[in-house]
């Protein structure tokens, strides 16, 4: 077969199959989800709506959110075994290790047996994903076994309540409602991508789901908001912070939550999550952070035009509302699931399987000399 | 940027990134590794030996093979919390599933907190692959927990041992040898790639090695061997099998173990485990499984031109060495992971984060309905 080589490294610009999920960057408007933009959805949905539409194909109506949310909550208990393979995770483990385990642990308890369960197993992972970290991030932190069988109305506030304790506030709770519509769904990223790679060999749903966790763990994908934290908080005032982007841009380092490998003018998510941001900053009396990250901004786009991602401002957000950093990249998976999850159905609906070639910079034809008189 | 359609689903025949490991089908050599003709490698060496060329470079000398084993050798012990992990994994779960947790859980425990532990890790999860399959294996069929720490010389013979509670015979030990070889490395099948895409966001090791599992699962990848198993389980006699595959062809059935997605006229693996098992039916007495696998191979290319691949005759060698039909894929993981580490390694060489476009084929620009007047 005559092989073709491809002009970019990474795929780029390659069209590697076909989706009815989400645009990404065309002309007119910067992201989609079946249709809607981005800003529409954050505007007037809630995040189940918003998972309704990936995996169902539209946006419930009142009857259908209270029934598919009724779904939800009750999916979110644990098995035992489960728990007690979180409580052998340790302490100090990769919270994304512990989301990608405890998706792989739940596929032997409550296997895909066939793909007529597809979307039962996807509702499932949804609801339980909250529950999987929380329980961890509890038992390894705070030492106490939690309850994840809440009656919070949505997945954001499930969240919250049970990594604090306590219900949360409205506002945080749709702060979260917002984040989560943020993340949910970005076409054929590099996760994505693992999990129609995975699906295209008719591998079960939490094999998919594993092998995107474990992507979307790499820094240069899913852990760019933990990274701007950090930024972030190491700067104590908006002067210091841009004394300190310029050394660094002087020194040529990596600044996380700028850019996009998409994206040339502008990030839509941003501004959304950046009024979320200022507003929760207004609630705690924030006066250095988030005016810290205002100047970040404008420093990058006056010195690179890099404008900030959807990962910026999410990092002050969360911090706002006492999310510990770590946590960051597992509620991106919270939320994502329904993008990867849509994406193995999109696969496996019309499957070929994802087996490029390789371009050989290897060796030449050699043959073995004996053991004896290698050397 | 300009998107390019590509010419075949599956990104067939289209270079996704290079290689220095392997070349497939290429005319003159089936199969090569770093330049090694892999029937000069089946003949020639032991699976360590290729074990080191594939992560090394080069075949190793008398001195280092026996280091490289030692080392191995002391890599065999599991943690005391991936053991309990294991012992909760039910005794019908899947043993792709038992791999894939035991991997992501060892991930947890003995993660990889620098690239420059790349190798030290990937020899871990070589050694260690044989005792978390059997650990389990024998904990959930058989209710005992086995000691993994045998002192072995081979990673086949320590699989044998494990699984069967005796020293294997030398000839077993062989075979493993060989099979072992033979599905170490394979270019950009679908697992190996899932790994490259994984590891193009700088994820860690684990990561990359329990998404590869997750696609090897697959029906379309790894099961093959395990179907072949029960077609040829399924016929009494050569003439059967000829009667029965005749049918199955007019009913356009799938018969698995037959053709390739790069190979066109044979599978270069396949003579080679074909010969060993017509030894091991001959050691054992066999009459009727060999002979059977002899005339389904005459008839599907007499009848459709479609040769063995490798794993049609892996499945009966394994059979005759007693090993469980389900356990089939579990030892194409302990193989490939040599090949699936050593493609990670090359992708951070040379790294872009693998993110390919899409063709958007979903519903033009929509606006949110109220949720009170949808319906």
């Amino acid at each position: 077969m005559a092989e073709k080589a491809l002009s970019g490294a990474g795929l780029r610009g390659q069209v590697a199959g076909k989706t009815a999920l989400s645009t990404v960057g065309k002309t007119g408007s910067g992201l989609t989800y079946r249709g809607y933009d981005i800003k529409d959805l954050a505007k007037n949905c809630e995040f189940e709506e918003v998972a309704h539409l990936i995996f169902y194909g539209e946006l419930p109506t009142s009857a259908q959110l209270v029934e598919y949310k009724a779904l939800l909550k009750s999916m979110r208990g644990l098995p035992q075994a489960l728990k007690e393979v979180l409580e052998r995770i340790p302490a100090d483990a990769h919270p994304m290790d512990v989301m990608r385990t405890g998706c792989s642990m739940l596929g032997n308890l409550e296997g895909e047996d066939s793909f007529a369960q597809q979307l039962e197993k996807a509702n499932r992972l949804l609801a339980a994903f909250p529950s999987i970290i929380c329980y961890w991030y509890r038992f390894t932190h705070d030492d106490v076994r939690i309850e994840t069988e809440t009656d919070d109305n949505s997945i954001g506030g499930h969240f919250l309540h049970m990594l604090r304790g306590e219900k949360p506030n409205p506002l945080h709770e749709q702060v979260m409602n917002v984040s989560l519509i943020l993340y949910a769904e970005h076409e054929f990223n590099a996760s994505t991508f693992t999990a129609r790679v995975c699906a295209s060999t008719l591998s079960d749903l939490f094999s998919c789901i594993t092998g995107a966790i474990g992507t979307l763990r790499g820094p240069l994908h899913g852990g760019a908001n933990e990274a701007a934290m950090e930024l972030i908080e190491s700067f104590s005032s908006p002067d210091e912070a841009e004394q300190g982007l310029l050394c660094m841009l002087e020194r040529k380092e990596k600044i996380m939550g700028f850019g996009h490998a998409i994206y040339r003018e502008s990030d839509p998510r941003n501004e959304i999550i950046k009024t979320w941001a200022e507003k929760l900053a207004e609630d705690v009396g924030d006066t250095r952070l988030y005016p810290v990250s205002v100047r970040c901004e404008a420093v990058m786009w006056r010195e690179k035009k890099l404008f900030c991602n959807a990962d910026f401002f999410h990092a002050s957000a969360y911090h706002f509302m006492g999310i510990p950093t770590k946590l960051f990249t597992p509620i991106f998976v919270m939320s994502r699931v329904t993008g990867w999850a849509a994406h193995v159905f999109e696969q496996r609906a019309d499957n070929r399987i994802i087996r490029p070639s390789a371009e050989y910079v290897g060796v030449e034809p050699r043959t073995v000399t004996p053991i004896a008189k290698r050397g």
